[in-house]
C-alpha cells in the first residue's frame, strides 16, 4: 500500500462516516488521515503532538478558548500541542490530517465520536 | 506564523524560483514545504527519513532504479527513506514537501540544485 500512488478523491469515496480518521499514508512514525466531518466535534486537545488540519474539499471552523478560526479547500492550520479546540463544520468538509501514529481523535475527552485508531482505507 | 490560516494558493504567489522549497507551516520537528519544480532534478534520498509529495497543481513524475511514478494534483506518494529517486516535471509543477526539519533537498548528492534551508515564504 505504501508503495502505490495515493489518490485523495479516490480514497474519500471508499466511506462515508464522519469524524472516522481514514489513514492513507505513513512517513515515519506519522500517518496521513483522511476524515470526512459535519457538526460539532467534542472540546480536546493532544498533550503530545501538533496536529495539522488541511481541508480537501468544504469548509470547517476550529474554536479556541479565544477565537475561532475559518478553513476553506487549500488551506491548513496546525493546532499547537496541548491547546484545547473544537472542530466543527455545517455542511460535510473532507479533511487531510497529519499527526504521529496513535493519536486518538478526541484526545483524552473519550465520548461517543471516539473513533477507532489506525484504520486504514 | 504559526498561528495564521495557511492558504498554499497565496504562499505559491509569493516566489517563483524552481527546486527552491519554502517553508509554510512546522508540526512538532516536521516541515511543510511548497516547491515549483520543472525540468530534471538529481538522483539522491535521504538516508534518515521518508518523504511526502503531495501534488497542489500540474503533473509530475518520480524515477527510482525500477520504475517511474507519476503524479498529478491531489495526489500524494511517500518515498521511502534510503531510496534513490529522481523528481522531473515537463511543465512547472507546484508540491507540497512533508519531511523533518533540516532535510536539505539534494540529500547527500549536493551540486547546484541545492536550495537554502529553513526558507519560509
Amino acid at each position: 500500500m505504501q508503495n502505490d500512488v495515493i489518490n485523495l478523491a479516490d480514497k474519500l469515496t471508499k466511506f462515508s462516516e464522519h469524524w472516522s480518521p481514514r489513514v492513507i499514508a505513513e512517513m515515519n512514525d506519522y500517518q496521513f488521515k483522511l476524515v470526512k466531518i459535519q457538526g460539532d466535534f467534542v472540546w480536546h486537545d493532544h498533550k503530545d503532538t501538533d496536529e495539522v488540519f488541511f481541508v480537501v474539499q468544504g469548509t470547517m471552523s476550529i474554536a479556541f478558548e479565544d477565537r475561532t478560526i475559518e478553513l476553506s479547500a487549500g488551506e491548513m492550520f496546525v493546532v499547537p500541542k496541548g491547546v484545547q479546540h473544537k472542530p466543527f463544520a455545517a455542511e460535510e468538509c473532507h479533511l487531510l490530517l497529519v499527526e504521529p501514529r496513535g493519536v486518538v481523535n478526541t484526545g483524552e475527552s473519550g465520548g461517543a465520536l471516539t473513533a477507532d485508531n489506525d484504520v486504514w482505507v
